[in-house]
């Protein structure tokens, strides 16, 4: 067995607090941030103490402390429901550009939608509870079967470009190429400048056993061209955090170049997600955030930049074509990216 | 007139040392490293107190040190001659990328080795020194001849990304703009592990006056591409380590990432460098320095990466092939990459 890595579990509902490890200073700080209302679980998302796919189990989590909150207020029905559906569209609102927070947040609502119109406050908030929790166990069965396919696209010894931190896709991808007797051989980006690849992914591979190599972000190309001294690179895998139907990827800024660079040198890139999003049917139906120009100007805290510079631009993600993409692999399969709409064709196994 | 930066003086000569502006830590210190033998100017240039072109003025100083010396202990014409070779060997192989040591080293050496046999020890240390100080001029005479090509290329008012720090050659291209009554707009990127963009290239352009915008390596795809909104980028500029006769460009690694997405994006790339190296009639006549890739997992003397991971990677250069370059800008003109070995038809001007 694999060791199980600390960034599996790192969102907790103990008391009345959502806990959250920070992702912004793991591992060199292991420190858990306390939401003590819904509001704050969003917050936290925003202020990325968790993303990647962190702010589902952070929603999920956020939606049942609600749910608890007005179970033990004793609120009426219409209070309750309001609660939740309040909690859900803040939760959706934190940050706009990967769908997870909002298709977990609609499945639960989608739930209460159902109840009758007689149900009282307790079946309301015990609904809820369990839907939330439900997402968070179906959000990981999927990322599983998403690995379960994915493995077999690559060779046992395979050596693995990664970028940025594809949380429970990775986890999950690890065990199953283990279950499946495989082993692959990892390079990851540090990813600035959060530098979640130095910290989470690094990391979180040490911790599994896995083989990791650190690139800076600007060695991306090189490590994929035939001049590099690394030995082949078998495939460019990153996470998506949202697919548009026509098959264009969103995802941490990085991702574009890696994959034009991959393009060009031959070798194939498999972006990961549970599925494409009905309804951004366009990449220009995704919101590309942008965040603080002034995160590129320091480094964890310190300055890095000139004192002299005064301006930084941060796109938090980048939009890869279709064109860039070998396969999109999903819950239901890996899909050409020009044929990714397909996915909602196929039964759900 | 625009100001002039810092970085356009970072060697000096002075007494009995070299004094070698450590572009390691500026411009958040301002230290200067003082070399008091051929040995330790290359000793520095090995542990990159000075980069880019710094080098060649730190080895025509370590060469009119080592003159001064050998007059100042009355040395032998054998001796004086001996030390001079000796000098320019180690000032050469202090690192094996870049050429422009070997060949400022080569050329004075050229000037001692036309003197008569009969040339006694003040002729040879005179000679020397003034051979090195003629090159140290010639290196910027000609980087302003590069940049009076350069500025042609590139509209007023252009946006122009760049990588790293090209030195002389930036700051001769902002003054001829300048001459020529043209202002860019640079987007630098920082450069991992080192930095040299966000500490020497953004803070010279902002002593400048110039406009910049900081950016991560990362991002340097997702600003050339359709969906940026930092506004059209009209070209992307580097400088070369190396230039081999077959087109292939040699520059600090994320150079070709950059170029491969210029390309993929219908931007065109300019790099610079006085001339294409007839020694290197293909890019594998280039040696490629690989430095500690233990420096990929800090940064400015930090640990930014988890504690758990044991390797870095840290190829200094990459190598990009002509495919990727639109035009390579020396000082007798701008050549398409597959015919840059015309320049050495070319009259010198």
């Amino acid at each position: 067995m694999l060791p199980d890595p600390v960034l599996d579990r790192s969102v907790r509902l103990e008391g009345d607090a959502v806990l959250i490890l920070d992702r912004r200073v793991f591992p060199h700080e292991v420190r858990w941030v306390a939401a003590r209302s819904d509001a704050e679980v969003a917050d936290a998302i925003r202020r990325m103490v968790t993303q990647s796919l962190g702010p589902a189990y952070a929603a999920a989590a956020g939606l049942t402390l609600v749910a608890r909150q007005r179970s033990e207020a004793k609120s009426s029905a219409a209070d309750a429901l309001a609660a939740l559906r309040t909690a859900g569209a803040r939760l959706t609102a934190a940050r706009p550009t990967n769908n997870i927070v909002r298709d977990l947040v609609d499945a639960v609502l989608a739930e209460l939608a159902a109840l009758p119109a007689s149900a009282d406050a307790a079946l309301i908030v015990a609904t809820a509870e369990r839907a939330a929790q439900d997402e968070d166990a179906r959000y990981r069965a999927r990322s599983r079967t998403l690995a379960e396919y994915a493995v077999p696209l690559l060779d046992d010894g395979a050596r693995i470009l990664t970028h940025c931190w594809m949380d429970t896709y990775l986890i999950e991808f690890v065990r199953a190429a283990d279950a499946a007797g495989k082993h692959f051989r990892f390079v990851a980006t540090e990813t600035r400048p959060y530098l979640q690849g130095a910290r989470l992914t690094a990391h979180t591979l040490a911790e599994m056993g896995q083989d990791v190599t650190l690139v800076t972000d600007g060695m991306v190309a090189a490590v994929l061209s035939p001049h590099s001294t690394l030995g082949a690179i078998d495939a460019l895998v990153t996470a998506a955090d949202r697919v548009s139907m026509d098959g264009h990827v969103f995802n941490k800024v990085g991702t574009l170049g890696a994959a034009v660079a991959a393009n060009a040198f031959g070798v194939p890139y498999y972006s990961f997600i549970h599925a494409p999003d009905r309804q951004a049917p366009t990449a220009g139906d995704v919101v590309v955030e942008e965040r603080d120009g002034g995160e590129v100007l320091s480094t964890q805290g310190t300055r890095t930049a000139s004192p002299l510079v005064e301006r930084g631009h941060y796109p938090a993600f980048d939009v890869t074509p279709p064109r860039f993409v070998t396969r999109i692999v999903t819950d239901r399969g890996a899909f050409e990216p020009g044929r990714v709409g397909d996915y909602w064709e196929k039964e759900s196994n």
